[in-house]
């Protein structure tokens, strides 16, 4: 893309209503503009990130073997009267009647939708074990939104939903959840620690959050530094393999890591003293097994191999994939700007030509823009008349992990300067020594 | 996809309340279940066709220079209340009150917003000419929802407004529209022809409806038989190049071709007998010009070259992406089911084991399977343990362009059977020249 044929309203104030960092980059970065409190819409750059983190999670839950759809955001009242949610659900539950007075309400979660999806097509153990997801729009009427796209009232995320014929087969699912979404926050550039949660309203008894460690996290979280040691990396897996996602389970939530609805003085007292740590904590997701609790009300069975007619296991298990812009940008940005990791950057690569009009620069920067398309890479080409300090400006706060930038000074030397974002380190090569490093960098996260 | 680890719930029975083909086909090949009036889930085989046709609608509009971004699905009714629309788009918009009592409504349509957008950023021409689309979610409380998807009342849009500075350039938005959609249908399988349409309540001078001819269309339709004729190919287009797309405008649109609400019995009249015709057609996309209805009355104005603040030229360009969907079954199908064009297909080829537990068998159809998702291709491999006769009625009614069948016998002769799904007819091939000839099918249409 060329900037001049972009839209992309970056700001040089900082608003002022904006509390927390991500916020404060995601408006100036031209991200995102809110419409009403708690409600956005994404400008293109907020747009690209929104949809790469959105393919990143198809990805991971496809490989998992769980089975995409889509639900509406509209739901009918009755499916929430059956389950008993209705009323209970309360104030941040957006109600609405349709022009014939019909009940209706903007899905907040799909545990009754999907319920009831299952039960009208489901009814042998041999369409079993099935995990149903989807990525949506849904809402909750925050009394207080705020935080920019971390606390909105529309929001998009991921929610699945496991049904199987016994508790430890509900159990295998839960476990693959916490697999595939360890490998999702990875992609993402993101440490995500499962921390023992609260079952909360949708009730369970197995159920991990996901949390990022951010200063400006809503949670207090306890924590045994070893958990922050662990990595998923490339471990290959195999999600029918019941015991290795069950060993990877344990290794991931063996040690001491709850938030502050959960924590335990005295068991946290046992951890070594100089590795028990406090800090806040960014949710980005949540696994639940809550047993037979929707499909008893809800009337999912299925006829079991001995003949008996018995209520599915389920799980629900959420990402939020809005949120996680925000979660990102707090844990990796400086004081310039927000840096980008590279598995969700929006571009791959920046290019600023130091000296637009100059014949040089101009062919350098076209040639440069020709390779990294042809590899199959997105590069922003900064092609506007403006000055190099407000180029680089842009560049930094929008967080491109690297820039290429070209000069007729550098050029007579037959080279172009390749920037980090991230260490700010800068190299000298020839523009092909330049494009190869690039294209390298992205295979290997690929 | 393995059929027997995906969901694919198809009916025998043809459902009672579906009044068209393509929404009988819907409900039994499982791609869709209702889950209140006129609103829908899309179950995973109507989704994969819905993110299909999405990805291809992106692709042509960001070919043409046209720039993705998302807004909200609900909006604050005061940006409708300054242009005016509030009080007159009538019941067909959901109005909906916050927790706070605030005023909001699911958006039916953008302009309001994306004006809002645009005057929130651009104030100079140099930032002209621009056009942004997005892809959402739209809600229309339709009196009487019917046709399934055809006429929904959550449905899934295409919308794009473009912004110039003169009417001039405006037009040449238009055309770029016009240009890109024909491409667009094209790619879908689909002969959408341009109509004169009228303005209705959006406005504007310059309008096209793009009909598909199908007996179930809603619209009465009158055209020269010639531009039946018409079709884009694969002819390279510069989108920048006005005299280009107003070529492809003149081309596509001089020959008499009219819905009910504009037709013109004298015009008509003057096309020669034997090219006039009737038929009905389904209506899967609109294109406005509407010049600085919305920029004036909501004050979206930039300063031109010559220093004077003037309201920017403005139009309006959808397409029904979900609609889509059922126009294409419409359009391609017979007594049997669906019938996929390749463009859209939600999985590539079906292959059907006709001895499940034949080691043979099972054994050619696994190396299939890895040729063919070896190659970047989606098959959908019916491995269930059921007759002959049960699987081909199910491929048949999903309507997978291309069906491999394997079985003991033919393997004895080292040969598998590939059919069309649209001749029905079917060739004996070794293994390997089947997987060949179904890549070299896709090739040809990427």
């Amino acid at each position: 893309m060329r900037l001049s044929r972009y839209f992309l309203p970056v700001m040089k104030d900082t608003p002022a209503d904006a509390q927390i960092v991500s916020h404060r980059y995601m408006l100036r970065a031209g991200m995102i503009r809110q419409q009403a409190a708690g409600i956005y819409s994404w400008l293109p750059l907020g747009f690209k990130v929104l949809k790469r983190i959105e393919e990143i999670v198809h990805e991971e839950q496809q490989r998992a073997g769980h089975i995409p759809l889509l639900m509406p955001t509209l739901q009918p009242a009755d499916l929430w009267q059956e389950s008993g949610r209705y009323d209970d659900y309360g104030e941040e539950m957006l109600r609405i009647s349709d022009r014939h007075g019909r009940d209706m309400l903007y899905g907040p979660t799909n545990e009754e939708m999907i319920t009831d999806i299952f039960r009208g097509y489901v009814s042998s153990y041999k369409d079993l074990p099935l995990t149903l997801y989807h990525i949506q729009w849904k809402f909750r009427d925050e009394r207080r939104p705020r935080f920019g796209v971390m606390r909105g009232r529309e929001f998009y995320m991921k929610d699945g939903y496991n049904f199987d014929l016994t508790k430890e087969d509900a159990l295998h699912a839960y476990n693959r959840h916490l697999v595939s979404y360890l490998r999702t926050y990875e992609r993402l550039g993101l440490q995500a620690i499962p921390m023992r949660a609260d079952g909360g309203p949708i009730g369970g008894d197995y159920t991990h959050e996901f949390l990022v460690l951010a200063e400006t996290g809503e949670s207090e979280v306890f924590y045994d530094s070893e958990v922050t040691d662990l990595s998923f990396g490339d471990r290959e897996i195999d999600y029918d393999d019941k015991v290795q996602c069950q060993g990877v389970l344990e290794e991931f939530t063996s040690r001491y890591a709850r938030t502050d609805e959960t924590h335990d003085e005295a068991e946290f007292a046992k951890v070594p003293e100089e590795r028990r740590k406090t800090a806040r904590g960014i949710e980005v997701g949540q696994i639940f097994y809550f047993g037979t609790k929707y499909s008893e009300s809800m009337g999912a069975k299925v006829q079991g191999p001995d003949g008996q007619v018995v209520p599915v296991h389920m799980g629900s298990h959420g990402i939020g994939v809005s949120r996680l812009l925000g979660a990102i940008i707090e844990a990796s940005h400086d004081d310039k700007g927000i840096i980008w990791p590279e598995g969700v950057t929006p571009f791959h690569c920046g290019i600023v030509n130091l000296r637009q009009g100059d014949e040089a620069a101009d062919a350098a920067c076209e040639s440069l823009y020709a390779a990294l398309e042809g590899a199959g890479l997105e590069p922003l080409y900064d092609d506007r008349d403006e000055r190099a300090g407000g180029k680089f400006a842009t560049q930094d706060l929008i967080g491109l992990p690297w820039r290429i930038t070209v000069g007729p000074r550098g050029l007579k030397n037959g080279v172009v300067e390749l920037t980090s974002r991230r260490t700010g380190e800068s190299e000298e090569l020839t523009p092909e020594a330049a494009v190869a490093k690039v294209i390298a960098i992205y295979e290997n996260i690929a």
